[in-house]
């Protein structure tokens, strides 16, 4: 089977044997798997990446077969492992929160050289964590029930009482999915701020009410007059030094913020106008299986306008360019990658 | 009338007139002020807050008369304004929160050279605002109600799911009211931590369980091995630069940070390690008036071990003194002003 292995500063299309089963695994055939913001992080600190493997002691027989990315996946059922049980069946469509059953604990796929990921036409999933998709459901929508899951997840971790105004700080993946998922929680006013003009029109079409381009002003400024004195919600989606202490400038009185853009470093505000404005600041991980199935409903009973979203199509032979896409922020918002075509 | 005037560097023990109750005022006669953190926190920047009155606007002949400071107190009603409704009699022991409703707005009183608080014989309430004092609670104790209802209101900020390890850093007098109000939510395991021998001998008193030497550790180490990869809750009583950042380190997964120190300038922290830990931080500034009742309740009904809280009481020819001691956080913890005598 082909296999797309990440090295530094390169991708490498490699030919290799069928993955094996293990007990209580199954043989997933790829059928579509998303490109995420974090694969791109990855790809571009591979070396820091290999670095802080070796520090974490895998043996470098390991670490120099690369890794295979690809966490964002649908697939069907091409084989059973040992002791499998069998419920679903050869060619039944499945999909996965992206960890593999270890004998001693849960580990992440497609993210270390530890477990290979869906940037092949096969890999390997636990029978037990298995998630049919619904019949009618395209495979293409149902590839963003894992981006979908973490903007559920973040919309969870604030309370969103009292209908608050929901400002969206960034309209990258992260962004945009949050958008979706305040839409799906039936928030009325969900105002989104970009620098780029095509992720701004992505948010319009995922459920933002006002969009506000960064470059001619603050999301804030646009909070409905009669609502800028009560408490807001606002999802830190940009990652940027500096943007959560923008945010508590900002933001009205006894407001939650929801930090859910993956930010590096160190990163400094000012505590006493955080305590003035009793704010409370909730940052963002993982979502909870419950989420993961939330986001494949949502997409499987329509309520999420999911076709703008995707941008892009490849196969593994397309993945380097796509990464090179997607640095431009006015061309991609999600590509999918098809390792046995569309 | 005497009235203790607060100049910078100073305080000044006036003799006025009694001050004249307006529409729906009533004339306050102090039976007990506490002295209060924030009220160190003025006198030791009195230049600092002139100067912030003087960019305000306010006229030089109200700032140069100085500030009568005092916001935790007990009152017997001495007198009735215009408008007033007098459904409390003259000599009912009263307290309120600490603000008088001007014809515009709500105003805090005795932190500005506006509205003169209780560091004298006699002062101005709202009658709106009174709360009259239960009949078999001491003067002393009732005078520790908003002290009390700081605490409340930090514990308040927390959700408390599942009955988590609260860790208290600092055992000033906001870390002791958050231990009382903590034990009186039932929270099983209290541990808290300073530097100081006296405060951590007063946490005890008030219900922590476990109290740390901060020269010899971490109080995040003394956390129940069963209980270590829990949630837990911690309050940041400290202020102090750094702090928060620390806390995010140690704290388990998951779990809240209450921010209820008062910290000044720029704090910084890493990001990346609260999400990863998906925490949130909640930051407090202001009881509710029901939790300012519910203060008062508790100290009534004896759920409070009030007693060892109060290590000081003067008169007010006593207060500069009793400043200068405050520092020493072996001394003292709540020093209480008795204007009449006690």
């Amino acid at each position: 089977m082909r296999a797309l292995v990440m090295h530094p500063n390169r991708f490498v299309l490699e030919e290799r044997p069928l993955p094996e089963p293990g007990p209580g695994q199954v043989l997933a055939r790829t059928l579509a798997c998303g490109i995420c913001g974090s694969d791109l992080h990855l790809y571009r600190h591979a070396d820091a990446m290999l670095e802080l493997g070796r520090q974490a002691g895998i043996p470098e027989e390991i670490l120099s077969k690369g890794v295979v990315l690809g966490h964002e996946f649908i697939a069907e059922i091409a084989g059973f492992g040992p002791g499998t049980r069998q419920q679903l069946a050869i060619g039944d469509r499945v999909t996965s929160t992206p960890f593999v059953k270890g004998e001693l604990e849960t580990v992440p796929m497609g993210s270390t050289p530890l477990v290979d990921g869906a940037y092949a036409e096969y890999f390997l999933l636990s029978e037990e964590l298995l998630i049919p998709v619904p019949k009618d459901l395209p495979t293409t929508a149902a590839a963003l029930t894992e981006p979908l899951a973490i903007g559920i997840h973040a919309v969870n971790r604030a309370s969103l009482d009292g209908n608050p105004v929901a400002i969206v700080v960034g309209c990258g993946p992260i962004g945009l999915a949050v958008i979706a998922a305040l839409r799906l929680r039936g928030v009325e006013h969900i105002i989104a701020g970009d620098f780029s003009a095509k992720r701004r029109e992505l948010a319009l079409a995922m459920g933002a009410t006002i969009v506000v381009d960064a470059a001619q002003g603050s999301p804030f400024a646009h909070i409905p007059a009669d609502l800028a004195a009560k408490p807001a919600v606002s999802f830190e989606c940009t990652g940027a030094t500096g943007m959560l202490g923008q945010i508590v400038e900002q933001i009205p009185a006894r407001s939650e913020i929801v930090v859910a853009g993956i930010a590096h470093g160190s990163d400094s505000f000012t505590p006493m106008l955080a305590i003035a404005k009793e704010l409370s600041i909730h940052f963002v991980s993982f979502y909870q299986q419950a989420e993961f199935q939330a986001a494949l409903d949502a997409l499987a009973d329509g309520s999420i306008n999911w076709r703008p979203w995707i941008t892009g199509k490849v196969g593994l032979e397309g993945v380097a360019t796509a990464f090179e896409e997607l640095k431009d922020p006015e061309r991609h918002a999600k590509i999918l990658i098809y390792p046995n075509g569309e």
